[in-house]
């Protein structure tokens, strides 16, 4: 049976940058929304909008069919899901909880093993794209549980975003964001390289941009990322702080799985360093201040 | 004095699989080509097509307006250069050179130093975009020398290219060439270690692939080399000699220049270690197999 926009409520947990956006959609799209957060402040235009705020995930979590979290770290997820006033201790049974914080695959596994035990549904659906893909519903959504669940829940995903893949058991989502972020690690560390040579040698940087970048060399990052480096404009699109957290999880369970990636310490070691200097609400670009030091400037 | 089509020989030097293309899209284009090859046999349908074998780089030198050079490794731009028959000793006053090998920033100042001295231009124009993108005269290339000389020489260089772009003096065109490369190197291990992870944690990483190739992590390498190394196809596109070659002039240029690029030492020794496991001559994509070794395949 599908889960109806009329009868559906949806509490949201977490809105900040990403959920706000994330919660507005589903608002708009005619879901009753109820929604919880650490500060009240920034949940205000949603209440604005219609949704109805809960003072606690207790209370949220009761009057809830699906729960969708998107919180800050891995230890977040853990308190708002098994804290004993946590969403597993106080939802319905035959409620469906999506986190879409990105977080660690066990945990996803814990939370669906948990759940089930219960008679409850859940997925793990971290997302990539950024507070711009967020607003304009335009995230890709990484999926991990059971294929049912998936089929449930992928009108509200479609709501959100537009690249949405059924990656395979829990924690499969959480896993594909690390692949994700595991291959924009390495690269982040060649573009600032590829810069910082550049300057160094005296060329344009922005110049050699035109030559490299629709080349072998093609990159997101370099395409949108050096611009920003070379501007000197370290406005955060993605936290430092949240890229080592997610550098950490990565890490750990690769070391789990017994395989080594040495591109991946050696970012998180110049990503550790990088907020050691201070720089860890800069965006990820500013690893690029790293280079520029060395370059004395 | 524009260099006419009809009165202008271009002397060709290095007929491997780029340099083959590239010259032959020159013949097509009406110029007089005379070519010289170390092994004759190379030049074999160039010489079908039209081209004057050359017995000696002397020769070619000689009666050639403009030679280009596409050769091995620096070492072999030395000496085709400043070797007793080299193209500098026998070349005539008001000559074009063209080194379009990737090779040192220095060794084409140099070439460029000498060349004036005898009243004679240099222009260092390493190219990207592989064998297809010479078979498609597609070849991005990055240009250093003079601006009259770089005018001069465009209507050849746009016969053989599309984005042609003049990157500043004498050794600025292998200077980018070395940020290419330094971007690739740091990029092909997060794409490597994004793919083992993917298989080490069970996920398929073609759907996997799905989800990531068109975010934040969106790379030419991850949508084009790692499919390749999906399907266990590692033949050349580009030698991983050559990149080795590639990443050891660069992380030269850099030490000179008092750069450090952990990222690119990285990749090199990765990549010298894969060379000594006997892939040398396999593509660049190869890398993948350090990891497979470790997920014990």
């Amino acid at each position: 049976m599908a889960l109806t926009k009329e009868e559906t409520i949806i509490g949201f947990i977490g809105t900040g940058v990403m959920g706000r956006s994330m919660a507005a959609h589903l608002i708009r799209a005619g879901y009753q929304v109820a929604v919880y957060n650490r500060t009240k402040a920034s949940a205000a235009d949603l209440i604005n909008m219609g949704a109805a705020w809960q003072d606690t995930i207790a209370e949220l979590a009761a009057k809830s069919k699906v729960v969708i979290t998107m919180v800050g770290y891995p230890k977040d997820v853990e308190e708002v899901y098994f804290g004993e006033k946590g969403i597993l201790n106080h939802a319905k049974e035959g409620s469906y909880f999506i986190d879409m914080t990105t977080s660690s695959p066990d945990l996803a596994q814990r939370i669906y093993a948990k759940a089930k035990a219960k008679g409850m549904h859940a997925l793990d659906a971290p997302v990539s794209g950024g507070d711009i893909g967020a607003k304009e519903a335009r995230l890709a959504i990484m999926v991990g549980g059971d294929e049912g669940d998936f089929q449930e829940i992928l009108p509200i995903f479609e709501i959100m975003g537009k690249n949405i893949v059924l990656q395979g058991n829990a924690g499969a989502g959480q896993h594909t964001k690390m692949c994700n972020q595991i291959a924009i690690a390495s690269n982040m560390i060649g573009v600032c390289e590829a810069m910082a040579y550049a300057q160094k040698a005296g060329l344009k940087p922005e110049t050699v941009l035109k030559s490299i970048e629709t080349g072998a060399a093609a990159s997101f990052s370099l395409s949108n990322l050096a611009p920003r480096m070379l501007a000197n404009n370290y406005a955060p699109g993605f936290y430092v702080k949240h890229f080592i957290k997610d550098m950490t999880i990565a890490l750990n369970s690769a070391k789990q799985m017994g395989l080594l990636t040495p591109g991946l310490e050696l970012a998180k070691t110049l990503y550790e360093k990088l907020a050691e200097n201070g720089e860890e609400n800069s965006g990820t670009q500013a690893l690029f201040k790293l280079y520029l030091e060395q370059n004395g400037q």
